[in-house]
């Protein structure tokens, strides 16, 4: 069993009219792991909507402590991609389940996004790695704590 | 380096106005490469365009030998997913390298379609594999020869 | 009130696994007015599912009897766009009624297409013109008999 | 020819990354008549990049201006929703010319919008419609002083 949490970031953005503003709203995961037409036993936890700026220590303890004290193995989590590396390392230490964090650099709504290619290596990543803390992002899967995002290059990449 | 293959399958398939024909063309990979936002290396090579009820023992040794002569390590082989569970079958043996075969149950030029999120998967799934042939399809990463497609429940799931 | 007709075509394309065949089937028009926030009286009225080139003599009598008998002023066809010229003069001497026919040059369940526009196209043309029959195809709106499908360019166009 | 002119408003609204901002910025209206194939004589003119509530008095000076002295006879306005009825109103008497506004309640970019069904609609009340000044919006062509939009419901309607 795969289990999601959500955490809010760029890949959950949605558009409310009035004042033009983006909000992070209602995951968009349901609808995507449906069109990819996926037959995997899995269950969504909404546990934040921030933007990842926005997270504070509090909030990485509670995520750890969910991973910890769930019963599952495999952990799919949708995170901003501003402070994801930060998120990953504080995870360091888990080691008998699988967490792989993703998210997007521009929203799942957007006609044009990364996000359901990103969710794809996540939903793989997690059912082929060994135990540990990932990032799928960039087309590629990292090692918490050896990955950054170049935010110029709107990239993830290696830590040097 | 990632070395995809495209053989032809839905995931390809376009469509030509003149009388309602669906057609084997270009591979769609090149573009949707580009708005997953990945950056890795690697390379396209079409192989074969054709639907996967249409691949003959010839057409499955070529791209067995494409394999074991190519310098890459890592494939993503785009595939019909009628035969993908045989071609897989028919990779057996190669230990050095990773292979991964996906493609799609409706054409990747879909509003709606299950392409990126499978080529996401391929992607993670070669880099953290260990050597071996694998399908990626309908949420999972399956090896050969564990694996068939049921064709009423339209997806791909373990042989029992 | 707007009275909608779907005769088959290409914007009625769907696509079904098994034989790579694709088929016409439900019309796609429903779901395209939703996402359109669309707020006019309308009926859907599926009366034909066939690729233009096969309508017959028969197929356009009872699509004319149709719009007589019906108390609606209004009317958008979705029609192949092979033949459309044909049915559409077909139509001529229905003087008190205004019938829009359209359609697209790729299916509308593709992720680029056509059909969006030209459904918007038809919905406009048959509020703001006067009685008679038109075609809405290639950002034109044309009268009945001053039209013709370009197949080599892949566009409607004036008939000289 | 038609003139398309362009001011800014949700349907113009892109996504940059860094602080999660919606900004007003290139107009997708190009990219979305290539894609709707239209074969038109047109030329599309960047006055202004605004959300609607934030344009002026004076900017409603230059809109008008500008479609008074250019010598094409047929307009597309893309505008912000909020206050299209004021700037609608704003050219009366224009007696001469046609001038349909159009816009979206959601930005032209996402995957689910109305954008492009509002323009394909604005293309074909510009052609068929007599002088004067128009709305083409939520399905409906209205005339300029006779519509209003009711926020709550996200839609456009007749004012009674």
């Amino acid at each position: 069993m795969i289990r999601f949490i959500t955490t809010g970031g760029t890949i959950d953005k949605i558009y409310f009219d009035a004042l033009s503003q983006f909000e992070v709203g209602e995951s968009v995961l349901n609808e995507m792991l449906g069109e990819a037409l996926v037959h995997i036993d899995y269950e969504i936890v909404p546990l934040l909507q921030k933007d990842s700026l926005e997270l504070t220590d509090e909030d990485r303890r509670q995520l750890r402590a969910y991973i910890e004290n769930d019963d599952a193995l495999q952990f799919v989590v949708t995170h901003g991609t501003d402070t994801m590396p930060e998120t990953a390392e504080g995870l360091a230490g888990i080691d008998d389940k699988t967490v792989v964090l993703t998210g997007s650099l521009s929203p799942a709504r957007f006609r044009t996004t990364d996000a359901v290619f990103n969710v794809g290596m996540a939903v793989a990543a997690v059912q082929t790695s060994r135990p540990g803390v990932y990032i799928a992002m960039s087309g590629q899967v990292f090692e918490a704590g050896k990955v950054r995002k170049n935010r110029e290059a709107n990239r993830f990449e290696p830590l040097d």
